[in-house]
Formats: C-alpha cells, structure tokens, sequence
C-alpha cells in the first residue's frame, strides 16, 4: 500500500471548497479504496499465475505490476460500472487490462533514454532492478497483454451481437487513448517540453494526453461495460477530464511539498529539470484553487448519478485531498 | 522495393527439391507480391492519412512503417483469406495492423539495449534517424495503433454477433502471438543466448517464438476473418509452422552468403555476436535441405485446398528459393 493510502481517508464532507451535496459524509471511501484495490490485486495476481512462466521476463513484468500502485485507474473504471450498472466479471478484466497499460508506460518512461528514474513507488524501477532491454520488453509485454485480456471472451462462448461490438468499442477506445493521439503523444510532448517555456494551454494539453486520456477511458470502459447509456456516458466524460487535469495539478502541488519518504520518489525532480508545472506557473495558491474548481466541476457532472455516484465523488475529492 | 523483391522470381516449379503438385507453374509470384504489397503500402498510406498528425512522433512511426520492407506477413495474411475465401476490407486492416506490429518489434530490436543495429533494409534505424526516446515510443505506438485498428470497426454498425466474435478472436491470437508468451520472449530467449551453447531444439523453440508466431497468427487471422472451418484451420497452422521455420533457416543462410549490398545489413553480424545460427549447428547443405524439408511440409498441408492455395504455395517455394 502507498504511503497516501495508508493514511486514514475520512469522509468527505468538510473538504474545503468542495461543497456539493454528492459528497456523502457517511461513505467510508478508505474502506471502499482497500476493497476494490484488494478486488484489482487479487485479479492481477490470478492473471499472472494463468498467464506467466517462469521466465526473466515475466518477474520483471510482475516485478512492476504488482508494485504497490494506486491503481487509481482501475478503481474509476471499476466504480463507473458501479455508478450506472452492475461490477460484472468483464469490468474488473477491464480494470485489469487498464493498469498492465499503465504500468508499462511507466515502466518506459522511467528508462534512461527517457525521464531517467531510478526509484518508482519507492522501489528501484524496473531497468534498475533488471536490466535497460528486459524493462523496453517488459513495457512491451505488458501492454500487448493488456490487449490479450481485453479481447479475452469471458462468460458463454455465445456472446451476444451486442456484448461483443461493445468489447470491440472499450478495446478501440483504450488503445486510442493510450496511443500516439493519446498517452504516448503526452510523454513525447513532456519530453519536448523540458527547458522550454510554455503556455498554460500547452501545458494542460501535455497533462490532458498524458494522464487525462487513459483516465478518461478507464471511466468510460467501466460504464460501457455496464450498459451506461449516451447522456451517462457524456457526464462521466466531463467528470474524468476534470478529475484527471486535477490529479496532475495536485502531483505538481505535492511534488513541491511533498518529500522523498512520501512521495516514494525523489522530489523537486520537476523543478530541477525545468519542466514546466502548475505551481511554476500559477503559484501555489492559484494551483490548489484551480483544482477545487475542478473537482467541483466534476463532483457537477456527477449529479443526475445521485447516491449511485458517491464512489466517484469520494474519489474526486481525494484526489486534491491527498496533498494535505 | 527490396533488393530480393526485385529479383525477377519466376514459376517454382523447377526448385530443387520441391516436387508438390500444388506447385503450379503458370502462377506468376512476381505479379502477386508486387500487387499485395501495392494494396498494403496504400492501405498503410491511407492510415497515416486518417490517424497522424505532424508530430515527430508520427513523423517516426511513418519512417519505419513505410520502410521497404517485404510485407511478408501482410501478404501471407491476405493469401490465407484468399485460400479459403475472400479479400474483405477488414482482412487488408489486419493485415496492416500486424505490420505495424512487426515494424515496431524491430524498431525495438534494433535499440542501443538490444541489437544496436545501426542500418536496416538499407536505412538508418529509427533511433539513428530519430533518438533512442522517439524509437521507444514509435515502437509502443506502432503496437498500440495496430490495436486500436484492429479494433476499428468497418461496415455496417450492425456488425453480427458472429463477426464481431471473429474480430476479438482474431485480436486475441495477434496479441497472443505477439506477446510475452510469443514474440517478445522470443527476442528476449535470443538476447540471453547469445555467448551461449544452445541445442538444436532450444534454436527451434527461439525462433518459433521470435519469429513463427507472429507468421502463424497472420495465416490464421486472414484465414479467420474469411470463415475457414476448423480443419481449414489445423492445415494453414501446419503449413504457417513450417514457413515461419524455413523463414529463419533461410535468413540465416543467407547471413552467411550474403553481402551487405543484398541484405541492406551488415553480414556475419550473428556470427560475430556469437549467436547460435543453423548453419553454425547443422552446416550449410544439413540447413538447406532442412529449409527445404520444411517446406515440403508446408505444401503438403495445402493439398487439401487445390488450386486456391496457389499463392500460399509459391510464397512458400519463394522463402527457400529468395537464397539462391
């Protein structure tokens, strides 16, 4: 478990600037957190025992799957089923399949010949622990098993016209968001952007493809899968762009903050390469402002959900809770 | 076009060694590969059309992609439908979709931590033209984008429940063939054996992961998508087996008698890196009988489908023959 989970999560009520009536005082979201990341581990877990040999190859693949995550992604997806439907077995392959492309991007992303890092959730990353070409195919594996799973045919072999198109729908809209339009265009960018000077726009832009899109797709899939219908489906949309923007602005915010032991990461990492962040360029203040507006924003889209969506409103307000 | 492809290749029925009547003398495989491979580096264009942006990251992809390469398991992809049915669109979108991915698991090969191979068919490799980040992430977008085209839904919406179900099985078997149980522990097997005694056996297996699988899955996927009945099936996988084999017993032939103008690579670089090769086990005439052993085999398979295997069975004859 991360540091940031380990600390109790209490109601949400008296977050301050966050004042909409989604926001349930009783819902226990530090409970509801454990439950469904416990429900993603344990299916990771039976994945690589089904799938995985004894190979160099597949530890460095487990090795960082099952680092201790957030799994943040799989948890949206998860609770934006529960939001419109029902937590069905394909959600949570889903979920699963959604957080193996998360974590080979990150995997990738720590290398050398890119952001360089050593240390990830507070373990040394993957080419540390292994080596630089069995992280580039780790990465590699990881993300076409995503796609193994995802196109995987649970529940009778007679799937139905419309479970199937629906399948190939979350299979496309995944693969979109976390593609050369989507996540990988975001890391590009990121890297483009150390030393340089660039606007606010830019910068949301960087965050919306990096982070944004795979977050927006992990909400989306999860209500697919669970029969959301169009309007449905365009207000978790409007919630996971803003949730996902606010969650990068409160990275900013607790990388600033923040120190080594918490983050599991060196700190001041951002400022020392010159990348641009929030705080460098709104301030402090304006930063964690921008991002209550922002969950507000979202906790708004949330509301013709009522009590169903209390999950995803918990959710939204951790988010800029956590810095504190 | 590739040094090999301009070869004038004419009728097979004169290879040493290949006798099957399926052999028909009066196919012209010259014509064929030149057409297919026109319809693919078009139906590649227009996806670079309707997908990339001018980013240096789709500036990449597109280098590599549209590198002369031989098409080989496009083609395959194709003759396989073709063998047992009809061209449809979605079998040309596979066909491209597993190019890409065959693109991006050189341009990842090809990588300063893995082969640090510097030229390719005659080019600058992606990191060389580009830098090792870019290559990286051209690699993992190629990957992604051949999903989400796998995934992209063509025709009527009202896609049948069957065809829809064909789709997800035919994208579970490219990821299978292209994962960690497939091609990427192929490459890894083959890094760890280099400097290193290998059997014969442990040779096979290497290359039927690194190499065959994804030939496989081309064959089976076109031969899916064109509704081959599960016998049709059993007999393309043995002929595809076989082929995916020969492909490599060939290639290291030709590594040995080559010379860097041919291949568009520098030569004896296996041997140099003290990597186990067929002809370094075997001896030349033992791999070239072995290579013709194998296709004979391959043609056998195709008896059961008569003059429609036409083309399977040249592209066969051609893999052995492009040595000479």
């Amino acid at each position: 478990m991360t540091p940031m989970a380990r600390r109790k999560v209490k109601g949400n009520h008296n977050v301050s600037g966050l004042t909409n009536s989604i926001l349930n005082p009783d819902f226990d979201l530090t409970q509801y957190l454990n439950h469904k990341r416990g429900m993603v581990s344990q299916a990771l877990n039976d994945m690589i025992q089904a799938h995985f040999s004894q190979s160099r190859l597949a530890s460095a693949m487990q090795y960082s799957l099952m680092a201790s995550g957030k799994r943040l992604r799989p948890v949206l997806c998860m609770a934006a089923a529960e939001t419109v439907g029902e937590l069905t077995p394909d959600v949570i392959q889903t979920a699963c399949a959604i957080e193996m492309i998360h974590t080979y991007s990150l995997i990738h992303d720590d290398l050398p010949a890119m952001d360089d890092d050593d240390l990830r959730r507070g373990k040394p990353t993957c080419h540390i622990q292994y080596d630089d070409a069995t992280a580039i195919l780790a990465g590699d594996a990881l993300l076409t098993l995503a796609f193994e799973i995802l196109s995987d045919q649970i529940g009778p072999p007679d799937l139905s016209a419309r479970n199937a198109a629906i399948r190939l729908r979350v299979i496309h809209l995944i693969a979109k968001a976390a593609g050369h339009n989507g996540m990988i265009e975001g890391q590009m960018r990121d890297m483009e952007a150390e030393n340089a000077v660039i606007t606010l726009d830019a910068l949301k832009k960087i965050h919306y493809l990096k982070t944004g899109a795979l977050i927006e797709a992990s909400v989306v899939a999860g209500a697919l899968l669970a029969g959301a219908d169009a309007r449905s489906i365009g207000q978790l949309k409007i919630y996971a762009h803003n949730i996902g923007l606010a969650f990068q602005v409160a990275d900013d915010i607790l990388n600033v903050e923040g120190d080594a032991a918490k983050m599991g990461k060196a700190t001041g990492t951002d400022a020392s390469r010159n990348k641009a962040t929030y705080p460098g360029l709104l301030g402090m203040e304006k930063s964690r402002q921008f991002a209550a507006a922002l969950i507000n924003n979202a906790l708004h889209a949330l509301e013709i959900f009522g009590n169903k969506a209390n999950s995803l409103a918990a959710i939204a307000a951790y988010i800029i809770k956590r810095k504190r």
